[in-house]
């Protein structure tokens, strides 16, 4: 069966149906993390072999690093950055099948495209304590990744850290899936914020950025971008990381941005694994779809530490019960940060 | 701080704050179940003043089984349900305190309350394999919850089953949360119906009833219940039980129903725990809420196997991925359906 994406039978909630992906190998042999009798990490330099070849490597250069593209990648072994198709792809480029509108049964074709961003060639980088120059090639792999896949709706960007969190390997990647639709979270967010121009005349998360600076909530900044924890945390100790200035997407991002845009990231991600033993955690980018005018969006990252488990009550209701006030968790995080 | 329910600055996604609740012990050592080390447990008899004085206790009469209300009951052992105000409350009853609007950090008092539904004396008792007349005497006490918070907005019944499933205590428990407002879920589904009655002039659960009852998704029916895995499953061996008979609140089961509703229940966590070694599940029921006129609601329970992760791509679109199409899920419960 090929991947399809069905919707609910009533509710705005679509589901990928993607069989294949079961198959997907991991590494996580017991709790919390991996043991000494791991098989071979396919993401390991020297392994290229047991994965597709790369859409996009970073390889160092007489001038610093060099972007290669679609080359003849498996054989190169020497890369900072590795860019792959997901070998267990939710969804999968080709052309789409047209469903008809089956009333209660409704589906589309599972078309997209699943690809794997390894971070680095270090098995267990963590942005906590990567290199700023490192990071900043991740970041450029992302940016990367946003016009890479930009025919289709929508791509997002995403990183499971940890057994708990959703990883199956647990070398240092994030993935990103591009999606042949517009996902319900952006479109409400998206509506949320023109609702919001309509009757304010401003970007609500620029409010939110000059509410939560320096605030309760407030975790840290720099001379791009603030980070706090959100007013509604869902999550334990979540955290956002918001542009100060305003963008609706990340290839926005001038020289010194993406620099402050590392270090952020390197600051907050030291900091919650500091305060809690380097927990689980997923993050995910927020940025306006690809086809139309969505300039008034305010691209951002939200991170989700996964510290407690959501189950009977938020499934029955998507209502929340978070037991952290995020005002408690800004201050532990405040105190956590690394010294720069 | 008292618990109180914030709003997402810009989402309809409500987030109770509840501190207190961090507090809870949990009797899950390790993984995947308790293990010989374990604490004495609140929930068995003879532990009854390590909790809150029932509000409603079943205990056996001449006549069969007896409901005894808000008695002294911590002296009371040889009860055979219990159920009891949640010690750490995710929401507590009490008058709400009014917060004005405040645009981005829009919040509610905490309110509502909080119960535990003790399903047995015994610590390891299953729906799979309980008594029929246990079961019986279990969604009894569902009912009565629906009666005794009637006052509230909404009444959440859920279980929570292994760690994985969020469960902090392994003895057979459902919980009961009332909400000072609709939850989102129940309100979408709600407005669903509307639309779908407005266009087609019948009941959508009704319609799905008659797709799903023998087709490929079909797992067990009686003379009161179907269940089958839902078309567009978020979760790997999701399924659905729904009342044959358009009804819209579990209150409204005759004698019959609720026999039969006890019996598919034995019959369908038979067979998933059958087909998967007893797998963490949690499981809610969908009725309608209780102030207004929704008779065109069509109540129904909801299990989702905890079998997979959510995370960054969940979490960031409000899409899902689901490994296992509904239609393979449905012939494997099927085939493991315990012998009646």
């Amino acid at each position: 069966m090929s991947n399809e994406i069905r919707k609910d039978y009533l509710l705005d909630r679509w589901t990928i149906i993607a069989s294949e992906r079961a198959k997907r190998p991991t590494d996580f042999a017991g709790r919390p993390s991996r043991t000494a009798e791991d098989k071979a990490c396919p993401f390991c330099p020297g392994n290229e072999q047991m994965t597709p070849p790369a859409y996009l490597l970073c390889v160092p250069s007489e001038d610093g690093v060099r972007m290669e593209k679609d080359s003849d990648t498996t054989r190169t072994t020497n890369w900072l950055v590795r860019c792959i198709p997901n070998l267990y792809a939710a969804l999968t480029p080709r052309k789409a099948v047209d469903f008809a509108d089956d009333g209660l049964l409704r589906r589309r074709d599972g078309v997209g495209a699943h690809g794997v961003i390894i971070e680095s060639p270090n098995h267990d980088e963590h942005p906590g304590t990567a290199r700023l120059e490192q990071l900043e090639l991740v970041v450029q792999a992302y940016m990367d990744a946003l016009q890479s896949f930009s025919d289709w709706e929508y791509v997002q960007i995403f990183r499971n850290h940890g057994k708990e969190a959703g990883a199956s390997l647990s070398h240092a990647h994030s993935q990103v899936i591009a999606t042949p639709m517009i996902p319900k979270r952006v479109s409400d967010e998206l509506q949320a914020c023109r609702r919001w121009l309509k009757t304010e005349g401003s970007c609500p998360y620029c409010k939110i950025v000059e509410i939560e600076r320096g605030g309760p909530r407030f975790i840290f900044e720099n001379e791009g971008f603030v980070a706090f924890a959100p007013w509604a945390s869902v999550h334990p100790f979540e955290f956002w990381i918001v542009p100060i200035r305003h963008q609706y997407t990340l290839l926005q991002l001038d020289a010194t941005e993406k620099r402050a845009f590392s270090q952020i990231l390197r600051a907050c991600f030291g900091s919650l694994a500091n305060a809690l033993s380097d927990p689980p955690y997923s993050y995910g980018f927020h940025v306006a779809p690809n086809h139309g005018n969505y300039k008034y969006f305010h691209w951002h990252l939200e991170v989700y530490p996964k510290l407690s488990i959501q189950a009977g009550f938020e499934d029955s209701t998507d209502m929340f019960i978070n037991v952290m006030p995020p005002e408690t968790a800004a201050k532990s995080l405040r105190a956590s940060l690394p010294k720069i």
